[in-house]
């Protein structure tokens, strides 16, 4: 087999079998196939897409390029929740703690990946105290006890991934349907959950710009995930402005800990419920309305909220947190965002939101980077607010003084007026299952 | 300027203009541009094509990303002529001679090439004495005084086109027209000459397969080559059957020889003079029917024939072996091949009568090869011809006696017959001007 004959027949229109994607993978991942071959191939792949059958078997060739996580102790009852990513996307904080107090089992290794705020492990880490590392007995064992363990990626997992999306990344072959779509669900079929529940961001601080791509990839995502034996659901939902009011890594653990507490409904609690819903119902085999029932009576029962304060207690972070958000690390300086007209926002750039907390300190651009925890946005008003002249819009939270100008100005360009209010906003657009 | 949103844009299907092109060329060539990322674009340019506008940007970069040949000391009298490639295309040895001895100052630097045989220069070695090395005052001084130098490329030539076809050779990004376009005309418009005649051959032997695809090259070629300052034409030739009757180093030298003593009809001959006489209204800037008539005329005169003498003798050459081609290399050992059927040849795959060629010892497959000048084969009957069992199809030369079997062989394979005569072939399809 040559990799030229797989790069010709792509090229040409042809379908690869089985056997030569997973030579392509093999060959990659092992150095005998260099880099340049296999952008050529991703770039006839970007053309000319990829059937099904090509995309479970590239799915499940990286798969098991590397180390896989083995769920199998927890039987029908793992579940996972993966987002394609948005910004103020605190969801995981949420519904893990709602979800293992309604019996999931949840073990889910996270990366920390770059952008405008850290992953959920660098959530995680400014409770605190809190840990995110453990030997994967350790893991697997508190799982099993408390229905959760969330840590940081240990060992080698989807090596065929990682090498291939770094390519991808500078040859312009990111924003293939099915490249995302196996990229995506190697590293869940990887991570060993028998049920996975999607978040498929669609809007303007989404990955997904067009609700047409979006509902194509989560379209994808599920059938691919069928065709390699989980349980499958995905969500659309809307990534135009930021999901709830805080951005940056303790501002968003805060805000999540106020939806367990009750004190935060709309648009992030709307999602929350959803994507938990969804969740409940594939490990559970319940109907969904049944299974909603559940996860409201969770939140206001303070069951998940419980299940919170054991889950930071058993990964060394420091519980009290949860009652005592003073207990937070807190920003140096925390400057109001002002409106210079009355109106209605009309419309927000997430992404501009995003990159004006990363401004600040909330994220990082290179994998070495520091994050600042307490750095990050409060959004006091959101799209189809009404605003008076003089109002605040927004609080910059940093610790590096010098980051608030240019992310005040950064602010106040993704922020659009009208004079009439916008229409509503939905927080769930569709359930794909 | 990032080489990213170069790709980005070409995949997207918007043009490149000249400022990124050159980016990419120089970058490239320097090596601050990787090749995965060039075989990206490879792809990408596969896919979309290329704009007129690009292709001349392109083809430019390319021809000045080294060493250029500066020809301007002959003025309009300087003249080339260039092959896409075939089997037994030994027309530079005829049309060189025929050109030079009617004023037209052929000057040209020539690579040895891989292939079935070798390149023009190794024909030119199977001369005895012949030298084809010569410093560039040496070989353009022998120019000016007998119209014809033919030499080994020296210098660095569109390393460009060099690095990039060697990667697009590897990632099945060769035949796209415009980088076909690209790769022959830069290297022609880096050789020098002011006028420029283009041999596009269509059929079983060329690398362009179908009628259309040979058109729209040629007409590309010249389009590009005009737009870039220099007088084109372009000659579609067939190459459905080997040119002539000689496929090898030195047998197509001899053959060559017979058709400037005019010794030779057929095919070939008309190839040859429709080439030179194209060459001629180049140049001479005269009529084709008048260009013609002095082409026959260096044959019929033995003008040609004198500059053949000429030149051999002034690139060390023996011109005894003009006249007595005994003096040529034989083979060791000649194996004529045996029809066993009676009927008309339909059709010859040239390719394969090449590749029996190359089993014998004729080409070379790496750089490093040697080449075995007598080596090759002399057909004795081609396409259209009638054959009765027992007549001899072909000759096989070689002094590897082991490579008989295969050869014979493969050159069966190569002949196919029918009991009606074929449709008569036609050696030249259509003129581009």
């Amino acid at each position: 087999m040559r990799m030229y004959d797989l790069i010709m027949k792509k090229r040409n229109g042809d379908s690869l079998t089985r056997e030569e994607i997973a030579f392509f993978i093999d060959g990659y991942v092992g150095g005998a196939i260099p880099d340049y071959q296999a952008s050529a191939l991703c770039m006839a792949i970007w053309f000319r897409g990829m059937s099904d059958d090509e995309i479970v078997a590239l799915t499940d060739c990286m798969a098991h390029s590397g180390d896989t996580v083995d769920l199998s102790r927890f039987g029908e009852l793992s579940v996972d929740k993966h987002s394609t990513g948005g910004v103020g996307d605190k969801t995981s904080l949420v519904i893990t703690p709602i979800v293992a107090s309604l019996g999931g089992k949840i073990a889910k290794m996270s990366g920390r990946g770059l952008g405008h705020t850290g992953g959920t492990v660098d959530k995680l880490e400014s409770i605190p105290g809190m840990q995110v590392s453990m030997d994967t007995e350790a893991f697997l064992r508190q799982a099993e006890e408390i229905g959760v363990a969330l840590i940081s990626q240990t060992g080698n997992l989807t090596p065929a991934d990682k090498k291939l999306y770094a390519l991808r990344d500078v040859t312009a072959t990111v924003d293939s349907i099915p490249l995302i779509t196996s990229s995506i669900m190697s590293k869940k079929l990887a991570a060993g959950s028998k049920n996975i529940v999607l978040d498929v961001k669609v809007g303007s601080g989404a990955f997904m710009k067009t609700y047409a791509d979006a509902k194509k990839l989560a379209q994808e995502m599920v059938s691919i995930g069928k065709s390699c034996g989980r349980n499958m659901a995905a969500l659309l939902t809307d990534m135009d402005c930021p999901l709830g009011h805080a951005v940056g890594n303790s501002l968003e653990v805060q805000e999540a800990i106020s939806v367990l507490k009750g004190d935060v409904k709309g648009d992030l609690y709307e999602v929350c419920v959803a994507l938990a819903t969804e969740m409940v119902v594939l490990f559970k085999g319940c109907m969904p309305a049944d299974a909603r029932e559940q996860v409201v009576d969770a939140v206001e029962s303070g069951k998940a909220l419980a299940k919170m304060r054991e889950w930071v207690a058993a990964q060394g972070g420091d519980p009290e947190c949860i009652d005592h958000p003073e207990r937070f690390q807190k920003a140096a300086h925390i400057l109001p965002v002002i409106s210079d007209r009355d109106g209605y926002i009309s419309h927000m750039n997430a992404e501009a939101v995003g990159s004006a907390a990363a401004i600040l300190g909330a994220g990082r651009l290179k994998k070495e980077d520091a994050i600042d925890y307490s750095a990050g946005i409060i959004l006091n008003k959101k799209t189809g607010d009404k605003v008076l002249r003089g109002d605040i819009l927004a609080y910059l939270h940093t610790n590096d003084e010098n980051s608030l100008k240019e992310a005040q100005e950064r602010y106040r360009s993704a922020t659009e007026f009208s004079a009439e209010p916008p229409a509503d906003r939905t927080p769930v657009y569709e359930i794909i299952r």
